[in-house]
């Protein structure tokens, strides 16, 4: 055994239980309770294995669960960003970059290579895998915020047409789920939860 | 799109959701916060991409990412069972495997197949991914444990002799991280928080 490379590995472990502490803007299915950054990761894992069937293009399963497993571990260090909010710059940004190379940067080089890597086709939106984990990640906050009346939509007063502009990059992964998700926005303008 | 396929798919996301609810009996790194099975099985995924290299024998990750992912989903029904529980019997009961099929029952029928056939693969404990899968879900409350001076053996006053006869299951599946715990567990004798 190799023990400097299990005692990096280790670190890591250790180091990224602390997404757990990450909270989200999105609550739980029909909750009060904020959803942390490892429990949507988990979700979307799951939801990946489930939808994979729909993803426009051939994707490889085990890459993309590679990404939504790591995509919001750079949080740890820049904390969450926020779809809707007016403010902050949700483009990779340096301080996620930074945070990239110094959490999997713990790992043996050639691990931490292959995560930044991976992170970095995630964040990229080009590839088969990236666009369908994209499309999953902004999926589940919809299908959260339809069974918590509006949710952030409504505390954050973010109209359909905002809905729409911001989420339409979903079919480029994923027609079917996509069209899916717009019957569901059209229900919740139905419901007045989501207001046009 | 074959709408009734993706309703099936969408009832069966939002069902598992519960599983952010199961709590175990043990506690985030450091902390006074326990777990819970989705935050667990997160960090079981990421334990499983770390320490693949590891295993004893050739593993499929997808195959192993899938169990992990998974294999806590019947606590949603049947509850956490802990380890060093004396009065209930750990072996796949009758409950779980209702729960397995209520649960899963809720995808389409072939999905539905997959995913019960991969859990009790799981739970029968003889395949190479099973068996790697297991370790590693034995492995992270041993760290937790650690880092939390004795976690639940501290306080449910179990002894080294019966921590090393409940994990060295462990080295079916990874003699290499099976050797590395066993040198935290004599730390941890060292420092007082294992009682030999």
């Amino acid at each position: 055994m190799n023990l400097e490379i299990i005692k990096q590995q280790i670190d890591f472990i250790k180091e990224i239980d602390k997404l757990k502490y990450i909270q989200r803007k999105t609550k739980l299915f029909n909750s009060d309770r904020h959803e942390n950054d490892a429990e949507h990761s988990w979700h979307l894992s799951m939801m990946v294995l489930v939808l994979a069937e729909h993803a426009n293009a051939p994707i490889d399963i085990l890459k993309v669960l590679k990404m939504v497993l790591i995509h919001d571990i750079v949080e740890i260090d820049a904390g969450d960003t926020f779809l809707f909010d007016t403010k902050k710059n949700h483009i990779n940004t340096e301080e996620e970059l930074k945070a990239a190379k110094r959490i999997f940067g713990k790992l043996p080089e050639k691990q931490a290579k292959e995560f930044i890597t991976i992170w970095e086709e995630f964040e990229a939106f080009e590839t088969p895998e990236a666009k369908f984990a994209r499309s999953i990640d902004h999926f589940e906050p919809m299908l959260q915020n339809a069974s918590n009346k509006g949710g952030t939509w409504a505390e954050f007063n973010v109209p359909y047409d905002t809905v729409v502009e911001k989420k339409q990059v979903m079919k480029e992964g994923t027609e079917t789920v996509w069209n899916y998700a717009k019957g569901l926005l059209d229900e919740c303008v139905e419901e007045g939860v989501l207001k046009k």
